[in-house]
């Protein structure tokens, strides 16, 4: 099951794809595209409770709803939510495969934390990444902030660790608030994944488990000089 | 002691009793009737901890004040609270006893997530209860959301179990506003129990301890046509 | 280090002391004045992990910023934060030192509870302090609050007691609004020292560790009969 969205101003694009391995039961017969609200699929999600089973249903037959079914396996109870489909215009769009110049792992909470601080100096977040490490940089009026990570030379804990793949350095700006915006997804997973490259935009990527991941493809700055060193 | 407080539109009724047993020391010389502002006692309440002890005192011939003592019993403190008193028009009204034709009873952080969930698609909650189960449905423009409990059958946690008597069918509509304010009083209890009949107001007593309950009456949705099926 | 602040209509001072013992390494060359927004400062401080060691430096020939360094001792991780310095008029004020009548020192928690409860009722909080014991009272419209505290007898758990030296009766009124906001201190310390003169500036003392406080004074309310007994 894959799922694609873009913001208004088509700068940001989010992919989520989970796999048939992380459902107990997967029945498609045939591949459909269909069309929910972001906000009314999010009214549905929060009616469930931790332990329950959810699932998803959806007839060709039946009209224009997706019903989900939340069951709490204590008790007899089980929740049926219906929404209302709304009419998207555009495909699903397939992303061309990529080669990165730089992909850098590291804890997820270290980059929501890093995008947080600079956020409080600037809108625009500089990313330079070399061999020697990779450095998050946001300028601004008040002041400035320069968080710096070398590649982890000690692996005890791995999911400490900061890696580096450098094929060659990169140095791009981003908007600082959909970063922001995307490391909301940090409660899914430990590790964020970007993969970097000059003037292409950046993948943010949060593996779920290891049957799926929630992608976010932000296009770089480029009329931001004062941001530029 | 009883307490009663009414909504500014007469739809919803709350009653609270706290019988003797609750206090330590209990002493009435007359039965009287005291009005305070809701939000002057809370006010009070609040200055509590949760070790304290408290002591009401009223004295008829002292003024129109009346004083809550907290004791910290680990120190020597002591906290005088003195909330001036209002006049209230109405008397202490009587409820009139009624047999009611379903008595739900069930946990409330249960029927709290019910009415939270539903209350995102409608301003209405529809209840309706058979011997087969009792059903909670909110219909809106987004979609719906349907939530049905079967009687319990396992009764290995009596705190978590559903038991329905019904003696004839109901089937009503409440506003969803009144619900979601009442079950803020989910704290105080670990079950609810719901009285229903056709066109007569739901009570939603929470009982405390062996003591006392806190019940909402609420008058049912009559001209609400669109939410009826 | 020292550091002083003043509210805007120079009722309040603040004034915080970090004595060399407090700082693992500490070198400053001549005695300096630098002018920073607390607003500024605030947000670099933010950025620091619990964990991280924190660097300030400040280069007499580097122009008119201080760098705040955090370094994560885990990773191979430093922020450097850049904060541009701000001119300010005033010299560091010299505090004449000032002999007490009365000294109280409580839980630092019972202070900022008996604040903000008495805030519910009123504007102003009445001191009243004798050998017998201190009360806060706070008097409104709705009613009043007055909270009392003997001496602690037992000294069964020092951090618990209350504590106070009289020199003479103190009676005096502040405006509860800064005293609320001076208990947001209450992190810092487990104790707060109250140091009390008719009409004089009050003293609200959190000790850090060993080597260091920080004060604010208050002067007292002189206007406000209608809360004076």
């Amino acid at each position: 099951m894959s799922l694609q969205a873009m913001d208004s101003s088509h700068v940001a694009l989010v992919s989520l794809k989970l796999e048939v391995g992380l459902f107990d039961t997967y029945r498609c017969d045939r591949t459909i595209n269909l069309g929910l609200s972001l906000a009314n699929m999010s009214k549905a999600l929060k009616c469930a409770n931790n332990d329950d089973t959810c699932m998803l249903k959806y007839e060709e037959n039946e009209g224009d709803s997706i019903i989900f079914t939340f069951a709490d396996p204590k008790r007899d109870k089980t929740q049926d939510v219906t929404v209302k489909m709304m009419d998207i215009d555009s495909e699903h769009l397939g992303i061309p495969e990529q080669d990165y110049a730089v992909v850098c792992e590291m804890p997820a909470g270290e980059f929501q934390k890093t995008c947080k601080d600079l956020s409080t100096f600037s809108d625009s977040l500089n990313i330079t990444a070399t061999k020697a490490g990779i450095v998050f940089t946001g300028k601004g009026d008040i002041g400035s902030s320069v968080v710096t990570y070398s590649p982890s030379s000690n692996t005890d804990d791995e999911s400490e660790a900061v890696t580096l793949e450098v094929k060659e350095p990169v140095n791009v700006n981003f908007s600082i608030k959909y970063m922001n915006q995307f490391t909301k997804a940090t409660a899914l997973s430990d590790r964020v994944r970007l993969s970097l490259c000059n003037d292409v935009p950046v993948v943010v990527e949060y593996p779920i488990e290891e049957n799926g991941f929630l992608r976010f493809y932000l296009a770089p700055k480029i009329d931001d000089e004062e941001n530029m060193e």
